[in-house]
């Protein structure tokens, strides 16, 4: 990043083509595009005769806020969040499109690092995915749409629907860490109402893997294939909470799911149950398998029952709904 | 639309469900949607084993002003110019994605007349294409991110790269028709620099096709893939005036365009040359052919030349390369 402002032009004082080029040297081939940015559209190979398809978007104020996220965790995170869907459905990511709104008097070098963030999302998380195009516009408000394209490598989507009484639940990923940094943020890095810098050499190891979770989501994007290839008979992403992502799971497919409350409180981060079950934004891979055969990486959490009066226990007993509300205030969620 | 504001809530007042149930009561299937709505994503058929994608975005100031369009106005729009995208590459819209960023004191009906507008624009532009996912946030701005997907059927993309010297070169569409509206609004509709709504009765018949233009565009869809069938060699959107559009067909394939003046005139709305060339969001069709049997819908306006010293000539003279820049001011663009 450049010291001098005369380096680091805004965004407002360029040309659209000069923030393009700075882009788009950042952007990495994907492997699966046959046209890339450039043209009216790109062209992705889909192998399999279906495209899986996702948008997710990050908006200033509600999914983020300046003083505690880079331009590099911007694109680190959409990226991360919009490659986890297309695993829910057991796709491999193929390509991004992200459509960028910033004001005007954002720096370039934020906008760059925000590439960096995009390209190396991708090749630690879905190798061979980039972005093949996109949309630049100046807004009053930075705003990040993403939309993820994935093949399913010929088998049938892995959908919600699936559960079926017998099935074994499992969970891929974390489970309540990005919870737990978001509780850092508000807690420890407010002044007042208003976000300050975060300073990581105050914290302590666990609340900076928190921290991590919550800026820079490190999905299990190549389990969402495995799950497929194993047999789950249902997936999905766990954004919005394990209660009210899992009862969701079992509204689509009809059952009750029972979590292990022991086992929920040794995978809890921090074994803070509560905050696990009902705290965001880890984007994890909740599966259902018809066997105790699990594939690696996913952990037995609890199993599918005949449907009941709830969706969702715990032990057997209900659990309240809680989760993330994208509605609710973001100040209020994390108080 | 209801009178009474309790039947038409503010968004910021209802959950995300109830808003989505209603987008979701309005959204039409889309016939190449094999997942819908619903899950972590949607699934949508490519049949030809490559899917065209591509990403276009509406931001409330530098897009489009709340006093001037309606939520239906904004779906149809929404789509429209990404749809156009689609059948720039030859290819057939088969799905929408659409992101929605829109302020708590929104109402819900207008929330539901832009489902209206996006589901009419497809039915009436792209016969099975319909919005099969997409994402709800709230954020201090409106702002509609739409990513639209494309099936070529078997044939090759159409690129702008592939003009060759000796090609006719032709327009299906409008040309100057929606910077005529625009022109409207900001002469017509404006309290001082304030936006004001648009009172119909005041205008003529050209003044309201002009308008109508601008707020609901209607590119020629269909004639994406059929400009593909008759084999155009370069094909492209004409978004940003036909000038500066043009003159990146003629960079991307290494020649030079020469358009006929006269016929410019006879096509141009209101037979205002200079805003034809230079007046953007038309998003008709401009594409090379290899020989004068254009297809129906096409009108030659041109011909492809080795390459010179301009990328760009009208009656063999150079042209200024005017034409949409979004990073300009938009009050600037139409004064």
């Amino acid at each position: 990043m450049a010291s001098d402002p005369h380096d680091d032009p805004r965004i407002g004082d360029i040309s659209e083509g000069t923030v393009l080029r700075e882009i788009l040297a950042r952007t990495a081939p994907a492997s699966h595009a046959l046209i890339g940015p450039g043209d009216d559209a790109a062209l992705v190979a889909a192998p399999s005769g279906t495209v899986v398809a996702t948008a997710d978007t990050l908006v200033h104020g509600p999914d983020f806020r300046l003083a505690w996220s880079s331009g590099y965790d911007l694109g680190w995170k959409a990226a991360a969040v919009n490659l986890a869907d297309v695993a829910a459905m057991g796709a491999t990511p193929t390509a991004l499109l992200v459509s960028l709104a910033v004001p005007r008097d954002t720096r370039l070098s934020f906008v760059a690092a925000m590439a960096d963030g995009f390209r190396e999302a991708c090749a630690a998380l879905a190798p061979g995915c980039a972005v093949v195009g996109g949309d630049l516009t100046v807004s009053d408000l930075l705003m990040i749409a993403v939309t993820a394209l994935g093949d399913l490598g010929g088998r049938p989507a892995v959908t919600r629907a699936g559960a079926r009484p017998g099935d074994v639940v499992a969970l891929a990923g974390e489970l309540g860490a990005a919870a737990a940094g978001l509780q850092v943020l508000f807690r420890r890095f407010r002044d007042g109402d208003t976000p300050v810098p975060v300073d990581r050499t105050v914290l302590d190891a666990d609340q900076r893997r928190a921290l991590d979770t919550q800026l820079r989501p490190a999905p299990p994007i190549g389990l969402g294939p495995v799950a497929a290839a194993a047999g789950a008979s249902a997936l999905m992403d766990v954004s919005d909470g394990l209660a009210l992502d899992a009862s969701r799971l079992a509204e689509a497919s009809g059952v009750t799911i029972d979590l292990d409350g022991a086992v929920l409180d040794a995978l809890a981060f921090g074994g803070d149950r509560a905050r696990a079950l009902a705290g965001g934004e880890d984007h994890g891979l909740l599966a259902a398998f018809p066997s105790d055969a699990l594939p690696p990486g996913f952990r037995r959490i609890g199993a599918v029952r005949e449907r009941g009066a709830e969706s969702l226990l715990v032990d057997g007993a209900p659990v309240a709904h809680a989760g993330w509300d994208p509605y609710r205030d973001w100040d209020g969620v994390a108080s």
